[in-house]
């Protein structure tokens, strides 16, 4: 069980950290520039978590791993000629997982914390979100999570309450984690797919 | 007195809040972007003020109600059609009791856990403008407190040394924190009003 | 030994300091903004290492003397007619000391609450160059550590290493602290002097 969460914990923590660099190499930036985005959008969820939380130390310094890996993968990025081709189109599956295991484990950890369920709803699309809006507003973008044409912290915020309800009602932890899991990943899949929104944009024909 | 400062105190998060909102739907944004900004304006400041001084949990997750207060308003906000004829002129006056009430409680919950005065005053400053300078980073607008038109953190912080005056002269809490509150909010709606500034543009006429 | 550590600091506080309130006079801004530009520039790299460490009290709410210093500063900038005449490139040489003694600093701290050496080095970084970001993101620039023309993050990260790899090998804790400070200061003078860099933009002729 630890070792699947801790496989979909590096699928998410890899997933954000490539979607980082896409953005920064589109921008153009060196590879300390490339690197730190990476790191920012692959860990910024989780410590904004544990600091919140004071939960001490931040997993990033107890998984030392964590940034190593992200320092290879920046290193490849900056120095082969052909991770531009990279398209951000092909990183959406990943990221998704990345959503959904950060959005469910950040909540997940609020309430073993103690918080109320609605505490730990909003932590953990706090962890889900906070790394990619970080991304955005160090790449001078209109952050993800504000733009009309996505669903994003709603699905996240939808997919810990599917998770609570599960825990609930079959009182079984991993079957609770899959579902909620599962929910996030098509949901996000087919928000990005049939271009489903909240709120439809007036000035939009 | 605990329930006159916690009216005070919900008084200036539902009007940060509302500041936020307005902001938010002036740039097109959608529901969550309106929560968010919301949350951020409304909770921000005293969010920094708990993780600057090890105060935890912090308060809005000891107060589930102030959350779930301000995605009421964000929904209201979203859906009503009415909602964009709230203009900002109209909140001068919460967003200034607001100020007056982060500020000074931010500064007595430095004193209580034993810092000095300037450093209380600093954080006071801090939990009373940090809301709004969120704000208006997200929202990419020169932050309020920059602005050579407004004199927002001087008040702030003249406004704790103000109280702290009364509470070694008065010896009475209550009428520390009535002054100190007063002194900002008069302030402030006369800097508004007559356009008082720190330092005059020297490119403006 | 302590007393030369705290007056580095001192001189990596007020040239940090400085060089913010260069960047937020010249983007024209009032007293208050010039103020919180040099507090955040100059304090903001220590708190982040504070925050993320769990070290409280933060170490200038311990030295109150700090923030009165940038205070007192803030205001001789603001209304000194000549403090215009002050360029950037009269405080590389305390900026880069500034770099050095925050980087190594950070390091130590980091390596005394008993982190690996990567995450001590990475610690380090952010100590010495989270402050620089936030006054170039307050101010709307493109931040130095991104910029293809500066290796500044890079020379923080060698710093560290050198200053561990002295540790090992000299066993001399002034010494390493000597060595490491000057691989940092001497190399960041180098590249601005000979305009080195990590990678050449390709855009660039």
């Amino acid at each position: 069980m630890v070792d699947i969460i801790y496989l979909l914990e590096m699928t998410g923590i890899v997933a954000f950290a490539i979607s980082g660099m896409i953005v920064a190499r589109a921008k153009n930036m060196d590879p300390v520039g490339i690197f730190t985005i990476g790191f920012v959008t692959a860990l910024g969820g989780g410590t904004l978590r544990d600091l919140m939380m004071d939960n001490h130390p931040l997993y990033w310094m107890k998984h030392q791993e964590l940034p190593i890996l992200i320092l290879c993968i920046a290193v490849v990025f900056s120095y082969w000629n052909r991770a531009h081709r990279i398209r951000e189109s092909r990183i959406v599956l990943p990221d998704a997982i990345g959503l959904g295991i950060f959005s469910i484990l950040g909540a997940q950890l609020a309430l073993d914390l103690g918080h109320s369920l609605f505490i730990a709803s909003l932590l953990g699309v706090m962890t889900g979100t906070f790394g990619g809006a970080l991304r955005d507003i160090l790449c001078n973008e209109v952050p993800y999570i504000f733009r009309k044409d996505q669903i994003y912290a709603s699905i996240s915020f939808a997919g810990c309450w599917v998770y609570f309800a599960c825990q609930w009602l079959l009182d079984s932890e991993v079957t609770a984690l899959t579902v909620g899991l599962l929910f996030i990943v098509i949901v996000r899949m087919a928000a990005v797919r049939f271009d489903i929104r909240l709120q439809r944009d007036p000035f939009q024909k």
